[in-house]
């Protein structure tokens, strides 16, 4: 059969990926955040790190490098900060854990500030961002990687591209979502462009000489490059430091790959701050000046009058209107492969 | 007389700097955060905004449009969060109110939360984050600042280059200090490669009609670009978010410029977020991760092995070191004009 895109309501996807967690030995209330976060994904229009990441997961869990059942730890240290010990769990579990733990605190005291270690990759961050603007708060946080970027001058792959994630909530408007990864641009974005024939921007990457390229092909041979050179060189390192130095997880070489390394759990480390804006003024204050402020940026003049200016978040929920109401996109291929994982057939 | 570099004793500058705030009618001890905030940039090395800007800053004392006795507010929301009213100060004294604040805080409950408004500019970041950092705390925070960059997309000048910054706290090392802006280089960069007939890296600047250029004349005319396009113009949105629209200072346009607006203060914004590491694990065990994260980076290859891999802040630490001893690098014509200021003449 030839491997098509299709449209399946999100509901059914999410019981089929529920279903076929809970077959990997994770208990329901588990499976069910994690089937959760996997169809926003979907939902959000992020399919590379959705509902066609369910195969390597269950891998991950039959190998006995996911812990289908997590002891997770919530350490309290001070009213204000958590430590969350997530025992291997499903990355989803953990990092949703301990995004649901930072709204908690931030509640009460207005900020909380929260570390996971012993997690595994939380897969995109928007839809974790999601949950906390849902839930009122203003949010930043990151996790670390495997590596995949040198340091700026460097020639060793020893950093990973350590996303960091920002939301500011809305209530008659898209949430500000902003996910990015500290790489200039993915290696699957090098990927197409050779597909293409295209070349790709200076900037993306060097070759395996160190020099600058615009060829795809060298530039997968070579390195990945952050984004601002050195700045996103420092950044990467932050993200680390907080996520994995300080929440007591791995860190650098120390964290491994879902994809290629298959000996160990991965030691992924997360951060979380939650602000309650409500804190700072009254909600209808705090309404009006986002709306001032994303008004008059969305209202700017923009070069090509069909596309109008966008603030981060506003795609993503477009996506997911039209996601909800038609169904989201996945392959033939990998709707057979989560329809076999949730009958017991992976593989 | 020919305008050339001299080096002169750090505190020398710093007595004649407090002098001539104090004469702005600034009360002692504001003066005095003031000026040492004005040479610890220079003894960072960061000599653009260092004592170079002390006349722009007397200048707007003069105009009373930065408030010489402001009557800074410290609201307390939560027992973990601040609000630092500036009451249009000096933004060096407002800024490191709302940095000794968030320290205080964290100090006491693992996390310090603190906004910042009615604030002027805070010129260089990384002094702020140096002290936060001789305190003990991890930090990271944000400050608007007058639009100088257009939306992704956009060919309006409505979002400043707002800079992050983050800081690691380090016993036996240079503290990780990382203090950057949104754009991808700053305006100065341009004109000096127009001086030196260089053309500027693609990704710098869009032309004013906004194609990508490498002429430095062209992006002049034209706009800044930020880091990793759509990623660094969400991320001065972010900044915007937290220093600007939560704090409830100015955000976007509200926001001027030092130089060239005289009309009113510049209602500039600030975050700040410090964490205590103590909370997190012995702080001999923080130490020791810091040292095999960062000592794994520098020890890694670098392609010019004439150049070793560093990480941010260890630069600005040799050149502290050095300009401690040595002296500070100011214009004859700069160090004239602080020693007239100190004087009593300003002009």
């Amino acid at each position: 059969m030839a491997d098509e895109d299709i449209r399946v309501q999100a509901s059914v996807v999410r019981d089929l990926c529920k279903i076929a967690i809970g077959l990997a030995g994770v208990p329901d209330d588990h499976a069910e955040i994690a089937a959760e976060v996997l169809v926003k994904t979907d939902l959000m229009g992020i399919e590379t790190h959705g509902v066609a990441r369910l195969i390597p997961y269950l891998k991950r869990l039959n190998a006995g490098l996911i812990n289908p059942k997590p002891q997770i730890k919530i350490l309290e240290p001070t009213p204000a900060t958590r430590i969350v010990d997530g025992d291997h769990g499903l990355g989803a579990v953990v990092a949703m854990t301990g995004v649901i733990e930072a709204v908690r605190v931030a509640k009460e005291y207005g900020i909380g500030f929260v570390t996971c270690r012993n997690s595994n990759l939380m897969g995109a961050c928007a839809p974790y961002v999601h949950e906390a603007c849902e839930r009122g708060v203003l949010f930043m946080g990151g996790t670390n990687a495997f590596p995949s970027m040198a340091p700026t001058g460097g020639k060793e792959v020893i950093i990973g591209n350590n996303p960091m994630f920002f939301g500011v909530p809305r209530r008659n408007a898209p949430h500000f979502i902003l996910d990015i990864a500290m790489s200039a641009a993915a290696r699957g974005k090098m990927r197409d462009a050779q597909k293409r024939g295209e070349k790709i921007p200076l900037g993306w990457a060097i070759d395996q000489y160190g020099k600058p390229t615009d060829d795809p092909k060298a530039g997968m041979e070579g390195y990945l490059l952050p984004i601002g050179e050195h700045k996103g060189y420092g950044m990467a390192l932050v993200v680390d430091m907080f996520a994995g130095v300080l929440s007591g997880s791995g860190f650098g070489k120390g964290v491994l790959s879902m994809f290629k390394q298959w000996e160990e759990p991965q030691y992924i480390g997360h951060f979380f701050v939650a602000v309650d804006p409500d804190v700072f003024m009254p909600a209808d204050e705090f309404d009006r000046r986002c709306n001032d402020f994303l008004g008059g940026i969305k209202g700017s003049e923009p070069w090509d009058p069909a596309r109008p200016i966008v603030y981060p978040g506003e795609m993503a929920a477009a996506r997911m209107e039209e996601n909800q109401r038609e169904g989201i996109t996945l392959s033939s291929k990998n709707w057979e492969a989560i329809q076999a994982a949730a009958a017991g057939k992976l593989e």
